[in-house]
């Protein structure tokens, strides 16, 4: 995954999850350096609709394979 | 959650998600300093089956409410 390409498509993830990966509300996870194959595993998920989100399966839905491999490397990468 | 509790509870959780809740293998989580909210909903739906995981039904299925709770509290203390 393309660290950059996936800050540059994470807007919207900040509004949860935080700017610096810290979610904003106890009931979202952080994602600061979590593990980039287990975020792929879950927005797939999402986007499958193998693990059912109301807030997530529309936010994985328009994401593409490489969008996803951005997104986590970028996530993986805040220290 | 009782913190103390929580780390007796959670020497099952280690064998995947690290002692320091740092998880070892990349397509598992890492649950240090996790959103205690998040977890005790997370673990909860393994339990009843919403969201469906092989290796994490079994481990949510004999935890009681406040086991719950109290691996949530400990894996959230985790800096």
């Amino acid at each position: 995954g393309d660290i950059e390409a996936g800050k540059a498509k994470s807007m919207l993830c900040a509004a949860c999850h935080g700017a610096d990966g810290i979610s904003l509300a106890p009931i979202y996870p952080n994602l600061k350096g979590q593990k980039a194959q287990y975020i792929e595993k879950q927005l797939k998920a999402f986007k499958e609709g193998t693990r059912q989100d109301p807030v997530m399966a529309p936010m994985a839905m328009p994401l593409t394979d490489e969008d996803i491999a951005n997104l986590a490397a970028y996530f993986e990468s805040l220290k």
